[in-house]
C-alpha cells in the first residue's frame, strides 16, 4: 500500500459534513486499506469556525473556501454545502487545481450538471454526486454503470423523504395537509420553510439529474414538469383508498414509445396499493427503474440524514481516491443520445377527476361528450351523494370507446352530487382540456380533485 | 471514439448467451456510445454447434473454447457456461492471454473467488460477476463500490427465485411443498432436478459471494450453513401465519457483535409480515443490507432470466471495456480484514418450536425447565389441542428470565396436544441442544417443527 496519503477537503460541515468527518478519522484503517492508500482531511471550509462541531479537529476548519481548493495538493474536494454559488465556482476551481469532486449538491446538478462534467473532463478528474439523489440509496452508480448494458424506459421514484412522510401521515390517520406537515415540521422532517420539499423543487432537481443518466442525456431542472402536494386533501386521499390506491409525490422519468423523446415530472399521483411503492413509509425513499432486458428493479433506503447521506458521500470519495491512485478517472457524463425533453401535454397518463355536479338528469350524458369530445376513454365513473363515503353510489365501468355515454340518467332531481371520472390513458394535454371544458359546463359546478393515476 | 472494436469472446450460448450475443449485436450503437470504442463479438464456444439459435451468428460458433480464450486479441471473456471445470481452467487461460472476465458462475466464484481474482490481478486484468448474484439486481457493485465508505454489518436476502415461487405457493395457496414444487416445474420456475435450487446450494453459493463482499473477507461455500425447504410443511406456514409471519428462504450473512467474526448461512425462516423481504413474490429476489451509516437498504429485482442476467452481464462488459481502453482495471478483491466465519452454533437466533406433547399436567413446566438449563429465555408459549388452528389453545408470555415455567398446569389429561415455543435471542448451539434434550423427554412425543424467525 502506498503510505503517501491522499488529501481530501472538506467544503461545508454541517449534519453531512460533521458524519463524513467522523467517519473519515474514526475509519482510516478500513478506508486505507480499501482504497490502497491513507486518507487525510487536509482542511475544512466552514461559515462559523467558532461553532462547536464534536469530533470535528479545529485546527482544520478554515473560512477561505476558495484558498482551500487552490491549495495544489488537494486530490479530492467534499463539497456538502448545497446551493448554486458560491459552490460552482469552488467546484470550478477545483477541477482547475486538479482534485476530483464529490458533491451532494442536487441543485446544483439539476441546473448545471454538464458544464461541470466538461469541465471535469477537461481536467481529467471525477465528478461524482451520489448522495445528490436518495440519499444511502446506491442509485447513480447503478443507472450509470451496473444498468450500462441495458436500456431504461422508466424511473418511478419517492424521492422526497418530507413530502412522502407528510403523505403516509395522511394516509394512515386521514390527517389533512396542514396538520400532517406540523407534524414533520415538530419531529424534525420538514424544515422551517419547507417549500422546496412540499412545492416538488427538490424532486424536480432530483428527477433532472436521474432522467439525464438513465437516457443518456441532458435534462435540467427547468425541463420537470413539478407540481408540489399542497392541494392534496384528506378527500383526496380517501379518494385514493376507494380506488385500491394510494397517494405519493412521485418523480417520474420516461423514455417516449417512439424512443425519440424522454420527460420528466414531479407530481402527486395514485398508485396502485399493490405496486412496491405505495408500501414504502415515513421519510423512507425508493426508486422504481424499468429497464428492457433487467425488468423490473427497485431501490429503498432512507433519502435524507447525516448518516446515510455521508455513507454515500464516502462510497464516491473512496471511488475518486481509487481513481486518483490508479491515475485515471471513472465513467463520466453519456450524453450522446441528445434527446430532447418533451412537454407535460405529451406524457401518457391517467387522470382521476372528482366533479360536483348538479344533481339532475343528463348530467352524466353531458360530462361524457366532454371527454368524447377531447378523444379520452373513460376506464370508470362513480356517482356518490353529496355524504361522501356513504352508500349512496352507483358505478359503471365501461370497456373503452371515448367516453360514450352510459345509457339512462343518472342523475336525481335537485341538489349535488358528486362525480369521480377514471380515464384511459391518453396525453395529458387532451386530460388537462377536458377538465377545462368541464368546467365550462353549467352542471359541473366545480372541480373538486384531479390527480393523475400511475404504476399500472 | 476509437473506432478498432473491443474484441468480445463467449463462452456458452444457452439462454443467458444467446440473450447477451442479442444485445450485443441490437444494441451496438448504444453500447459503442458508453463504452468509447465498438465491440465486436469475435467467437462463441458451444457444445453443440448445430443447435439452432435464432439471431446468433453461425459463423462464430466454435466447439474450441480453449483456442477462443488463447487467440490473444480477445479483450473480454464472457463465460457463461456454469460449473467448475473446464470452466475454471478457461478464465484462468483468459486471463494468461489478457483478457478480463464477465463470470455468471456463483458456483465457481463461491467455491475459488479468491485465486481467481489473484490470478486476474496478477494480469492486471479484470474479473467482474454481477450476474452470479441475484440476477439483474444490481448488488456487488453497490455493496463494493457504493457502500466502500461504509461498514455492512448484516445482509439478508432471497437470492433463489424458485424456492421463493414454492414458498410464495404454499403461503397464498395453503398448498404442501410437493405440490408446490410440481407447479414451480410445469411453469419452468423449477429445473426438472430442483436438487441446487431447493436443497439450498444455489443460495448457499450466493451468501459466500456476498459475504465475502460486505465482510471484506473470504467465505466459500464450504463455509456457509445449508439448510434446504424439503421439510417446510403446510403446517409450518400456518404456524407463521399465526404469527403474523411468511416463511421465506433466507441467506443471511452477519458480521459478529464484537466485529471479530462473521457468519453465512442459508435456510428457511419465519419473518414479520411488515419486514419489506415479506412481500417479496413468485420469483422475484430482494437483497436487504444494514450498514452503519446507510442504515437500511433494500435492492429488488427478477433474480433470474435470460435477459435479466444478461442486463447485469453487459453492465460489467460495459466496465470491463471501458477499463481496458483506460489501461486500468476496476477494484479488485478486497479481503483484507481476514475475518474467520464462524460455525452455525455460534450464529444468535431464535426458533420456533412446535411440539406434540401429552396431555397432561406438568408437561409445560418439565418443557420449560429444560429451556431454562440451557440459559434459554422464552419470549411465547402456545398450546393448542390436536386440531390444529381451532379456538382450543391459550397462550402465555414471559417477560424474560431464561425459561421459568408459568404457574399452574396448561396440560389436560390424557391425550396428546401442541406446545409452539418461541424463544428469545440465543446461540444456535444452546437452542439446537434445548431441541435435542427436549426430545428426550418423556412427555415429548415428537417434535413437529422448528423454525429459526428472522427479520426483527
Amino acid at each position: 500500500m502506498r503510505t503517501r496519503p491522499l488529501k481530501v477537503a472538506l467544503l461545508g460541515c454541517g449534519v453531512v459534513g460533521s458524519e463524513v468527518t467522523r467517519i473519515i478519522t474514526t475509519q482510516s484503517a478500513d478506508l486505507a486499506a480499501r482504497i490502497g492508500a491513507p486518507i487525510e482531511l487536509a482542511g475544512i471550509a466552514v461559515r462559523r469556525p467558532n461553532r462547536v462541531r464534536d469530533g470535528v479537529p479545529a485546527e482544520l476548519l478554515t473560512t477561505d473556501a476558495t484558498a482551500l481548493v487552490k491549495r495544489g495538493d488537494i486530490d479530492v474536494v467534499v463539497e456538502v454545502i448545497g446551493g448554486i454559488e458560491p459552490v460552482r465556482t469552488l467546484i470550478t476551481t477545483a477541477f482547475e487545481h486538479g482534485a476530483s469532486v464529490v458533491s451532494a449538491n442536487k441543485a446544483l446538478l439539476a441546473a448545471d450538471g454538464a458544464s461541470l462534467h466538461a469541465k471535469a473532463a477537461e481536467h481529467g478528474v471525477d465528478l461524482y454526486y451520489e448522495a445528490a439523489v436518495a440519499g444511502a440509496i446506491p442509485l447513480i452508480r447503478p443507472l450509470r454503470e451496473s444498468l450500462a448494458g441495458d436500456k431504461v424506459n422508466r424511473v418511478l421514484g419517492i424521492v422526497n423523504g418530507t413530502t412522502n412522510f407528510i403523505l403516509d401521515k395522511m394516509d394512515s390517520t386521514g390527517a389533512g395537509y396542514s396538520e400532517a406537515l406540523d407534524e414533520a415540521t415538530a419531529l424534525g422532517y420538514a424544515e422551517a420553510d419547507p417549500t422546496a420539499d412540499v412545492e416538488g423543487f427538490d424532486a424536480a432537481a432530483k428527477a433532472a439529474i436521474l432522467a439525464g443518466i438513465a437516457f443518456h442525456t441532458r435534462v435540467t431542472i427547468d425541463d420537470v414538469h413539478r407540481e408540489g402536494l399542497t392541494e392534496v386533501t384528506a378527500a383526496d386521499i380517501a379518494s385514493a383508498k376507494k380506488m385500491g390506491c394510494t397517494v405519493k409525490l412521485l418523480a417520474i422519468c420516461e423514455r417516449a414509445r417512439d424512443g425519440r423523446s424522454v420527460t420528466a415530472r414531479v407530481h402527486p399521483a395514485m398508485i396502485p396499493l399493490s405496486h412496491p411503492l405505495a408500501s414504502v413509509r415515513g421519510a423512507y425513499n425508493a426508486v422504481f427503474v424499468e429497464a428492457e432486458a433487467a425488468g423490473q428493479l427497485m431501490f429503498y433506503g432512507p433519502g435524507a440524514g447525516g448518516a446515510p447521506t455521508a455513507s454515500a458521500v464516502l462510497g464516491d470519495l473512496v471511488a475518486a481516491c481509487r481513481n486518483k491512485l490508479a491515475a485515471t478517472t471513472g465513467a463520466g457524463e453519456s450524453a450522446y443520445t441528445q434527446l430532447p425533453v418533451s412537454p407535460m401535454g405529451d406524457v401518457v397518463t391517467r387522470y382521476h377527476i372528482s366533479l360536483d355536479v348538479a344533481d339532475k338528469p343528463g348530467v352524466l350524458a353531458q360530462v361524457a361528450t366532454v371527454f368524447a369530445e377531447h378523444d379520452v376513454s373513460i376506464d370508470t365513473v362513480r356517482q356518490q351523494g353529496r355524504n361522501q363515503g356513504g352508500g349512496d353510489e352507483a358505478a359503471t365501468e365501461q370497456d373503452g370507446g371515448p367516453g360514450a355515454p352510459p345509457s339512462g340518467s343518472w342523475g336525481r332531481e335537485g341538489g349535488e352530487a358528486s362525480l369521480v371520472v377514471v380515464t384511459h390513458r391518453a396525453p395529458d394535454a387532451a386530460l388537462s382540456a377536458t377538465v377545462s371544458s368541464l368546467r365550462k359546463l353549467d352542471t359541473v359546478r366545480g372541480v373538486a380533485s384531479i390527480m393523475r393515476v400511475e404504476g399500472e
